[in-house]
């Protein structure tokens, strides 16, 4: 397709520009040259960079007003809401929940739980616990969870965004706590299937936790399979490699605000890398744990 | 606004389940407990973490195509197309051409030529040259340059993201090459006015090489001056400092096209950082280097 660069005119023309540049360099400013940041790469630790390959795509969307619905079809979909609603999943479903009803609005979170007579039903919308129900945050909400129960369960961005993506080939539910479990189960359950880590993040707005556990999620799916990742999927891995998981959580808009209301343990919690081997599954529309 | 964190019986269960983790924990498979990457945090470089201030915003935006153009009135933004818009026209100006004219389509660059008789055109769409253009990368066309004259510029990502920008409060192109002395005028010129990192992206996808410029001109704002980082600012300055920009830029999938095509030479020119303190601001319609 290109053919610029093999004619010999246009390299004769680079190895000359080359030349200039060196001279240019003479009149640059001295301070100019000396890079600002100390900066300690460690690209090195990346898995292979990306080439020409069969290998199923991987790719990240930075928020669920992103998606597609037309292009779910034949992919698995990551639904990734570190603060809190994937993170409150796989803890519910760690805690003894049976399943967890991710619902797409207030009335289809009440018509879910009539149909579930005794059911907990959790909810928040932008970080308020909604009245009548319990709180919608990992470690409060297990304390009302009871051993093989089910729950259903709404906030502002996650659940919506699970729900969004029914028409894919399966949908599970990702956070930092799972990471490597979650991959290992999507490489050895979907081989050869494209990937895509779904951010749910926040109202139409890019979240910074979303991201970054994006970023951890494809490294962990890359360590245990041969994927090919797009530039944005890149992208989450190189800013997960630039900050630790608690202090990007606690920097990021939502954790600030959460951080204020006195919920820092809930984000310590959220931000702990791969303490369970839960892998939620979406499933005739619930979340179940899938089988090893 | 959030109160339930202050709530005694809400702090009560916090507690009880922290007290619950550590059970769970021990339930945790131990190869889980070991984080898996041995990643080295280097975040300590990073400018002071966002507090609630009235400092101006720092935004970056993914793409082009997510410009809200009734957004932008008292923005200041910042055009980033690495590969190659932007660095060529930062190159450009500093070779000596005057005014550069970013074209919306071919059509608006044949007209903008037709009023400048003798005027240098250059362009491509998808990295392909467009037939009778001069190359659109950065040391290719300096050659064409005359000293003093005009360029009439099309590209697919970049010169249409700049005239789509018209209703901002002022419009730059920012590259690697700039970062440094574009941050300062940027701060020098437009005291508490917010600022919009605009990446150009790739026909609508998110593109590797812009995200990471974003991330250095970021940080180089912040070094230089008081903003407050939205989430996006925060995960690009975090991606920036996850990989070298070289190593970033041949990676990309605009990277790795024009490598196959033989244009090393330019990837490794646009990737250097801050060796020009060349501004190009538009100014009725084309791109002139801003007076320091």
């Amino acid at each position: 397709m290109l053919s610029a660069g093999r004619n010999p005119p246009v390299r004769t023309w680079i190895l000359a520009a080359m030349r200039h540049l060196r001279l240019l360099h003479g009149r640059t400013h001295p301070s100019r040259v000396v890079p600002k940041y100390r900066i300690k790469f460690h690209y090195t630790e990346l898995k292979g960079m990306p080439t020409a390959s069969s290998a199923p795509s991987l790719h990240v969307l930075v928020r669920r007003e992103d998606v597609d619905p037309a292009r779910l079809a034949g992919r698995v979909v990551v639904v990734i809401d570190v603060l809190f609603a994937t993170s409150t999943i796989v803890h519910a479903l760690g805690a003894g929940a049976a399943a967890v009803y991710p619902a797409r609005d207030d009335g289809d979170a009440r018509a879910a739980a009539a149909r579930r007579p005794g059911v907990v039903i959790a909810g928040e919308y932008m970080a308020r616990t909604l009245p009548g129900h319990a709180p919608a945050t990992p470690l409060a909400l297990a304390l009302h969870l009871v051993r093989g129960g089910d729950l259903v369960y709404l906030t502002t961005n996650g659940t919506r965004a699970i729900a969004a993506c029914a028409g894919a080939a399966a949908v599970y539910a990702g956070a930092l706590g799972n990471a490597t479990a979650l991959a290992r189960h999507v490489v050895a359950r979907h081989p050869g299937q494209p990937v895509l880590l779904l951010c749910a993040g926040s109202l139409g707005r890019f979240s910074l936790e979303d991201f970054i556990g994006a970023g951890h999620l494809a490294r962990a799916l890359r360590a245990a399979g041969d994927y090919a990742p797009t530039d944005a999927a890149l992208a989450a891995e190189f800013a997960s490699m630039g900050i630790d998981p608690g202090r990007a959580l606690s920097t990021s808009r939502v954790g600030r605000i959460v951080a204020g209301a006195g919920l820092e343990a809930e984000i310590a919690h959220a931000a702990a890398c791969d303490t369970c081997d839960v892998v939620p599954v979406l499933r005739d529309g619930v979340l179940v744990r899938a089988q090893a």
